[in-house]
């Protein structure tokens, strides 16, 4: 029997969605709240969430509603809005939520002002809650459709990992549990840059040895910012490191690497980030991310080169020449 | 100026014709010895290897003979030949080489009936000779038309590594030099059994997500086999194992993946594998790894798995449901 009966998930885009259909399927008591009430509203009439995850139904069970008071009864909470939104999200919650009860960050992305992990603006904001992050190789929909899927959910606690992971558990969705909580996090933030990476020798035409060639030294310097600030090795090996970067850099599903292949055949940093343009998460990481490794004293030449690139300080022809031409020394 | 002079390339498949046109790049006078008379009277009349690498100019500069005497005055050689053919055609060279010069393994794989690495054959044939190992994420293909590749190169000794790794670098093939000979050999030969396993999931259509958390939880076998053996992790997370796996499961011109693409399709392990069939090279590797991961008392329930499938004890949907029905733990 799980300690957690009611779950409440925050953020009713595809990824919310599909965690609530999870939880329902594990056996919890499921509320998803969806800020806008119009969405909300055709969520439940509908029993589809048209916009975001179409084609799945919404069971009658899962509670779908707009009302945050809502959220008072839950024992454990899913924040699963963008990155860039947490700590509104977070602020809107700050009263109607219990106290000590797990908040769970299910986004991937360092704040850009604060450059502050998702659990970090948790703990700022909720200092009651017990901030937890849920992350690793898997797609809304496929996690819908009970497609197996493997993530991790990490806490500093691991028994309360360990009971998180536990409440979300189906047959084809298995979440392991970590204690490294600043390792699952920065390997969630960081792939989304190394995507732009893979994304750029895709649509530049490189070839697959290249690319694998980048995932394998992106890891690398995953791991040595991550060492840095005192994550585990082993985490990068795992779930939320190697495999989601090997998911998101090798699938055309990720904005992220679009965005890369988009640069690759020749297009415009500001055209491609333009206003109304999806979020590339990966693009606003990037700068943090170099930053972060300059400053820790870490080699980390794909995060610089992606980062100047979106600068528009070099172009990406020079990014990959100096790559290339880096001396050749013992991996 | 490097060290070595003449490389010889012994074997004129498809990944042997492209390390003799990178080593001819790389400014090395370079001779490709084909075992066939024909094959070898074929390229040098052609200048290009129709059968195994078409499209390629060979230059004029490339000696192509098929008289191993002609390695007698090589001081590197490059052993390109299939995995399981390596002590054939050691063998074969044994009078025809100097004493103490760099013997590289090209080929991944363990040899069938004794369970030797490619080196550690070569060290038995050769006794006089420098073991040393290539491997890492490159296609034939993309080597031979100058597309970005990076690789490993290694040794007992760093600097025979780093000397052979100068022999060969050009502006686009870029070989890292490590020491870690047991660990580059593994990951490449273990990546074949990862790579079959990657191709089932994707014949089930299972998803990428699946195929990720697949991917990153059999490179954590690879390293907990590795380091049982002495090799260190490090190498694992880099091009020759991560790297190289990536590469070889995420793309479907692998014989491994295709081979396990076909039997998530339904195939019969007998059919796919009847003489005549292309070698897979995963197959022959899986009981061999599967038995090494027992008697080291490694928990490797990925390459059981592949090896049960492979030997007909279990169908592949018993081996999915195994693989997803084990207890959740912490990564």
């Amino acid at each position: 029997m799980s300690r957690f009966q009611h779950v409440g998930v925050v953020g009713a885009g595809a990824f919310g969605t599909a965690l609530a259909l999870v939880a329902h399927k594990a056996g919890r008591r499921v509320t998803l709240f969806a800020r806008d009430p119009k969405q909300a509203d055709a969520i439940r009439r509908n029993r589809e969430n048209t916009s975001y995850l179409p084609g799945m139904t919404i069971p009658a069970a899962i509670a779908v509603i707009a009302d945050p008071t809502a959220m008072e009864d839950a024992d454990l909470i899913l924040l699963a809005a963008p990155a860039q939104a947490t700590r509104a999200v977070a602020e809107n919650l700050r009263v109607h939520i219990r106290g000590e009860i797990p908040v769970v960050a299910c986004a991937k992305g360092i704040e850009r002002e604060t450059r502050l992990l998702q659990t970090e603006i948790i703990a700022e904001i909720l200092p009651r809650a017990l901030p937890a992050a849920l992350s690793g190789p898997g797609f809304a929909e496929e996690i819908a459709r009970g497609m197996p899927t493997a993530i991790t959910v990490a806490a500093a606690d691991l028994a309360l990992a360990h009971d998180i992971a536990a409440a979300l558990a189906t047959d084809t969705f298995r979440p392991y549990a970590s204690d490294d909580l600043i390792g699952v996090e920065l390997g969630g933030a960081l792939k989304n840059v190394l995507a732009i990476a893979a994304g750029v020798v895709t649509g530049r035409k490189l070839g697959e040895s290249a690319r694998a060639a980048l995932i394998a030294r992106g890891l690398g310097e995953m791991m040595r910012v991550g060492a840095a600030l005192g994550a585990r090795a082993e985490t990068f090996m795992g779930l939320s490191g190697l495999g989601d970067l090997v998911l998101t850099a090798t699938s055309l599903e990720s904005r992220n690497t679009l965005f890369g292949v988009a640069l690759g055949e020749g297009g415009s940093v500001d055209e491609l980030l333009a206003p109304g343009k999806p979020l590339v998460e990966g693009a606003h990481t990037a700068p943090v991310a170099a930053e972060l490794a300059r400053r820790l004293g870490v080699d980390a030449p794909i995060l610089a080169a992606i980062s100047a690139v979106v600068a528009g300080s070099i172009n990406v022809d020079t990014a990959i020449t100096s790559l290339l031409e880096r001396p050749l020394r013992a991996e």
